[in-house]
């Protein structure tokens, strides 16, 4: 009896995160990969049948065994890249947020109302990030759609699962005059019209591209555009980002114009569903961490930006305990670094240093919140399965019935002795860059690298 | 008249630190290095002889022109690498201080008394430092010194300015049964055996491999032995390097086993000179930085370690102000990135969490300490002149007289607009790796890449 077809059988060990706390390696198995781009059953050696299934995929061209050295990982989900800030990844860092925004920031995203432009960044960044492993991200674009529909059209040549968003800013206080949206109704007029061009784009791809609804941040968006957003995000039924308690400034500003915290205003306005993703939330409190939990909202730790930007350390493991959704976010270009490793190792850093404390002036029992630091362990969790559940997404995991969103890593340095399975989590884990990614799936479709078929 | 001949002729753009805050950038000089591998003369376009001096080392073959995105820089110091750890680069990160020390790093060290496998690691460890542009490294050693010589040997074969120590550790309430020096006598005869080996090894050629006097820290050592190495340092006139202050813990040892401060005790032993360079030193006091200014000894800033095991964040900004020397250090195995400029991002992300506090709970004022952040110029300063100051060295800049210590690197992404030359070095700063580091040269000689010498 012949078993079923599949499009692709990858035989290889695989790492996967089974829960927040724990990851689960399996060695040698044949992880096979449907027409859709499914990942469907997954066969362990002594299981009857795991022969004939490589015989099979051999002689259907369809088989790839990995090297001894690689190792197989859910791609990473971004949840939190301003796209047309690529050119300035690392620049101006030293700078006060005021003028980071108003002297490099603006003046960039201005520059993408040119669509050659756009394009010609898009399939930079888009490629960059598919390199370091990213097989989804949550983009937030910049207030003109002809750039944004640049983007979409680069996510879906290069096959990245991505999240668009046209920038909604009108408020003319907050905005430049060259770079703001000219009314409230002429942003969400542009808001419906990107949502409508992104389905037409997307319809016959495999691979979706989705719109998102995006105001910048309070500070910058009127009360109408909000509440307007909002009614397109439920007419709609489509995810919603925008940041929230970024800083002491941000989550002041919320405070002083509208006497709320800026989680009820977005709250108020609509904003905060179980498809909203927000930005950084380093400034959080219990009550607003409650109501994300209560409403299913996610949060997008950036954790290299909120050195610079953030004013604190958003305490991810007591989130992710507190079961509110929380995934990695590079905040290019608030983030230096397009890369969720450098991101999730900074995350590792950043949790050591807000459990320990910095000042070492104060006495070690008033220097840090001795609260449990992530592991590694964690960290992978939310690259992997807490981005996905975050952005609601069938990925982020090696298992039946998820898309088959993968990476190909190799150890990157070399080994002098016996490893456990734990070492080489912990290697990959802290020494993996777009230098050790050898392959990168999205959906089953080989998006870098190269395929190596072996014939029977 | 025909010009003096060169070695070599370099003809590009560089980056030079020429104080603590600024950095020097000149277009399309001519470096010289002569035979000996030092900087000689550096010619601009518009001095007579500049046209002269190409065709000269045209016609001699000794012309090497960089490409338009390349750029010169000195090579990286990396102050503070426990070779024998290498191994375990990236593991056992989240385990405390004990059981990282006594179930990982001990057992590991202990290993290296076979020379055949510390030949195998050293001469990876050595080739990928130099890789990431590190052309002079400040290594810890291991007990044995057939492991250490065998380290001695790779800096030797490889050409990197290697600077040595065997490591004492004679207490045997603070090291296990199996990894210690026999008793303090022996530990003293062994590290001047070491010594006098590392000379003989080191006569003929022309980079030197320096030994170094190297009590691991305070806990480890009898006074018996910490004052025999003061002695040999003074008699063989050698830097040191210990750890001081590394952790409320280490500092607490010195407090409650001496009554005095760290910094107290290593100074009474001879310890604290103008060649010796402290690790860490996170909870250095003020007094003790006045001491460390005025015996002239250096500190190694290790921020990625010093997250995980120095329970506060050093400040560099304010030490470098202070006038006391300090450059940068991987600590390999505390710190997981054998990059310098891995740490050198770091610093400066861990100098803003210090400055910004990490803890929402309290208040912004309350936060951190307010205090200014390092830039990317100060960060670049400490992986190169505060390096090479602390050990006392003519490296670490692009100048006339210093060694010919280089790395070639360029820009890691696309450029999409005109660059400053400020945004040059930010993004240099913030996105180099090792696969950025096209060449490198140690005191002139080429360690890394492939010289592109163009005839006339």
């Amino acid at each position: 009896m012949k078993a079923i077809s599949h499009k692709l059988v990858l035989k290889g060990s695989y790492f996967t995160a089974t829960t927040v706390d724990q990851v689960e390696y399996q060695q040698d198995r044949l992880v096979c990969i449907d027409e859709e781009g499914r990942i469907g059953q997954i066969s362990a050696p002594d299981e009857a049948g795991y022969q004939g299934m490589i015989r099979q995929a051999q002689g259907e061209g369809t088989f790839w065994e990995l090297a001894a050295d690689q190792y197989l990982l859910p791609g990473f989900i971004d949840l939190h890249v301003h796209a047309p800030q690529w050119p300035n990844a690392g620049l101006a860092l030293d700078r006060p947020l005021n003028e980071w925004l108003s002297t490099y920031t603006f003046p960039l995203e201005a520059k993408f109302s040119n669509a050659d432009f756009a394009a010609e960044v898009y399939a930079d960044l888009v490629e960059t990030l598919l390199a370091n492993g990213t097989t989804t991200a949550l983009y937030f674009g910049s207030v003109a759609n002809a750039g944004n529909l640049e983007l979409v059209k680069a996510c879906l040549k290069q096959g990245q699962r991505g999240f668009v968003g046209k920038v909604v800013m009108d408020d003319p206080d907050q905005t430049p005059d060259y770079y703001r949206d000219s009314s409230a109704q002429q942003a969400l007029q542009d808001t419906e019209d990107f949502i409508l061009q992104t389905q037409k784009l997307t319809t016959t791809s495999q691979i979706k591209v989705t719109s998102v609804v995006m105001p910048r941040f309070l500070p910058s968006c009127s009360p109408e555009a909000l509440a307007g957003l909002g009614q397109l995000a439920q007419k709609y039924d489509l995810p919603i980002q925008s940041h929230c308690s970024e800083s002491d400034w941000e989550n002041g500003y919320a405070l002083s114009t509208y006497d709320k915290r800026d989680a009820e205003v977005l709250d108020h306005f609509g904003l905060l569903t179980e498809k909203s993703v927000m930005a950084h939330g380093t400034l959080l409190n219990q009550d607003d961490l409650a109501l994300f939990r209560q409403r299913g909202t996610g949060i997008a730790h950036c954790p290299i930006s909120n050195a610079y930007f953030g004013n604190a350390v958003l305490p991810a493991k007591q989130v992710v305990q507190q079961q509110v959704k929380i995934g990695l976010g590079t905040d290019i270009s608030g983030g230096f670094d397009p890369s969720v490793y450098q991101n999730l190792r900074q995350a590792l850093i950043s949790a050591r240093m807000l459990s320990d404390g910095v000042d070492h002036d104060l006495a070690p029992e008033k220097r840090g919140t001795h609260a449990p630091s992530l592991t590694a362990q964690n960290a992978f969790y939310l690259a992997t399965r807490g981005g996905a559940a975050s952005l609601n997404l069938p990925t982020g995991q090696i298992k039946p019935g998820y898309f088959a969103d993968l990476q190909v890593v190799h150890s990157k340095y070399a080994t002098f002795m016996q490893q456990s399975e734990q070492d080489i989590f912990e290697k990959v884990m802290y020494h993996t860059t777009a230098s050790e990614i050898d392959q990168v799936l999205v959906q089953g479709q080989l998006v870098v690298g190269e395929k190596i078929i072996a014939q029977a």
